[in-house]
Parts: structure tokens; C-alpha cells; sequence
């Protein structure tokens, strides 16, 4: 592109390898990066590089954090003998944005899937069960989604733990509050029918 | 928010605080970046820190660029008797892309906006006015947006220039081009309209 001078090109670049961000997207990030003070671009260039260097896994449970325990593993008011299991670190947040939940977590990193040629050792699952027996341990709440490939690990994981006498239990698959049945999928309307609890 | 710590918390809003990115996508940005080998994050930030630093203005177009003049102004084979006006850089790399543009340009860096208190002095019309007087100029092509500022703007630089006894033109304003009239809205289609040419 003659029109940018390579500098900005690079930039532009830069900015569209990152997911969910096009060409367009891109261009303007970048013209707002030109326009932005010298000092906070230095800023922004060194939470990036911070943020990558200081983060690493919690050594219990496997979330992103930057000290050894994360804060949850870390809180002594949290009931450590329950486990939810989740996928990523942002269904982790999805389940604290909640504030109802006051177990601890274990975050797999991903789900079994064999279409991505993803198996039981790609994910930390050894690392659950270590767990497991390690800790006094009441409860595994499995948070993995209601995809294909999370209800695959969902299955895996429940077949591992039950020999041991632990409690295994899914969260619930329906209806989402608010959802306007007219809408929704026939697999999530079976899903919700064979939930169903009585009132 | 508790469930992330803080690097994490300080790189989600880092990436908020950019336009057009809202909290979803910065925490989707965020675990990319963490996820991103160490050297490549390097990378990330050098780019960012280079250009904002390299980049100036072009002492003539006033255009983005990395040297005392842009290709466009250097490069002799334009017609440098020919001025394009435009709003932003971006304006000026959606004529390039057109490739069938060969004068130079002109940034004005804004158009002129009463309501967001935008004047003449503001953008770099006063530039504008003296490559004018000392430059060998034939015509000056104003190609603002089609907007209530970008036509202020306009307005304002043709009274500006006719006395000069340079040329002044505007770009068409109209139907574009694979448009469907039924869904164009009636301002465009009236001045599609004023501005008939006969076939």
C-alpha cells in the first residue's frame, strides 16, 4: 500500500491480525493510536508487554493470574471443598459476575474435542484429579458449555471421577431467563423439557 | 472485579478504552494477547511505540507519514498542480485505492463544526491557503464528506480560494454506485437528482 507510509501499514497490520478486528476496524485503531499523546501509547505498549510477562497459570486451580495463588484459591472465606469446572478463564468470570457462587474452580484450558484432535491430556485434566486426591474434596460442579465438545468433557470427566464417591453434577442446559421459546433451538426446547422440575 | 487480577483487569481496559471495542471483545483481545508467544506481544508494543513516535506530519499535505515529505508529494510523476482536499488520511487512501487519482492532496485534519466548536483555525486551512499562494496551482478538488460539516467546510473553502481565480470543484454527490434506490434516503436522492448530467 503506497497510500500508508510503511510505518502505519505495519501498524494497520498489527492491529488485523488480532481477532474479531477487520481492515476497517484496524485502520481506525491505528489513526486513533497516531492521534493518542506520545506517554499513553507508551502506556498502553507497556501493559501489553507487562501483562504477558507477569501473568502465569494458578498453581491450584489453573486461572490466569500474576501471583502464585489466584485471589480465589488464595480466600480463606471461600468453600474449598467445591470444585466447578470450566473451560476458560472467562466462563470463570462469567460464574463470579454472578457473586452467588462461593465454591473454588479448576479451569481446563480448552475441551475435549477429536474433530480438533484435542484429547483428555491437552487439557488440565490430569491436573483435576491430582487435585482430587490431594484435597478433601465435596463436590465437582461441571461448567464446561453446552457444546458438542463440552458435553463430551462433561461426560469424560463425570466417568473419571465417580469411581473415587466424590459428587459429580452438571449445571442445568434449558431455557435461558428471558428467552422467548418461539426463538429457541429444539435441541435446547428437548434439553429443557427433559430438565423439567416440579413445582 | 475480583475474578481477574489486575495485569489482566489493566489490559481489558486498556483495550476498552479504544474506540469502537466494547468490554466483550477487549476481554476476547486480552486472553489473545496472554495467549500470544512473548515475543510476538514485543512485537506488538514495539509497533505501536515506532509509530506513534516516527510518524509526523508531511510539511506539505499535511498527510500521516514517516519522512519530512509523504511518497505522494515526493513522487514527481503526480500532478502537483492538482489538490485534492480531504477530512482525514483515511479519506485519502479510500482516493488512492481508487488508483486513477494522480494529482496530490491536502489534510485538513477536521472539517469545520460550530456545534463541536470546530473553526477555520482549527484545521489546516491557513496551510492550505499559503501552498496556494506559493505553490503553481490550477485546481483545487474538495472532496470533504458529504456530511453538514463536511459541506460547511466546503462551502467555506471555495469562498475562501474563488477570489484567488483558482478552480474550484467538489466531488458529486449521488446514488453510489450499485446502490438500490429504495433503500437510499431522500437528501441523497434529491441531490442524485440536482445533479443530473445529460446522457
Amino acid at each position: 500500500m503506497e497510500y500508508y507510509s510503511s510505518e502505519i501499514s505495519k501498524l494497520i497490520e498489527a492491529f488485523a491480525s488480532l481477532p474479531g478486528i477487520g481492515r476497517k476496524s484496524a485502520q481506525r485503531l491505528a489513526f486513533h493510536v497516531l492521534n493518542m499523546p506520545s506517554e499513553r501509547v507508551d502506556e498502553l505498549a507497556e501493559i501489553l508487554v507487562n501483562a504477558r510477562k507477569n501473568i502465569r497459570y494458578c498453581k491450584t486451580c489453573f486461572t490466569l493470574t500474576d501471583t502464585d495463588t489466584c485471589p480465589i484459591c488464595a480466600n480463606p472465606a471461600r468453600d474449598h471443598k467445591t470444585i466447578m469446572v470450566v473451560e476458560t478463564v472467562r466462563d470463570l468470570a462469567a460464574y463470579e459476575k454472578t457473586g452467588k457462587y462461593n465454591g473454588v474452580y479448576h479451569v481446563l484450558h480448552g475441551a475435549i474435542s477429536p474433530m480438533l484432535g484435542i484429547g483428555p491430556n491437552d487439557i488440565k485434566l490430569k491436573e483435576l484429579m491430582v487435585r482430587l486426591q490431594n484435597e478433601d474434596i465435596d463436590e465437582v460442579i461441571i461448567a464446561t458449555n453446552s457444546s458438542l465438545e463440552g458435553e463430551t468433557t462433561a461426560m469424560y470427566i463425570s466417568k473419571l471421577i465417580k469411581p473415587t464417591g466424590i459428587k459429580v453434577s452438571r449445571i442445568a442446559s434449558g431455557v435461558p431467563v428471558g428467552g422467548d421459546l418461539e426463538y429457541i433451538d429444539e435441541i435446547t426446547l428437548l434439553r429443557a423439557l427433559e430438565g423439567r422440575t416440579e413445582i
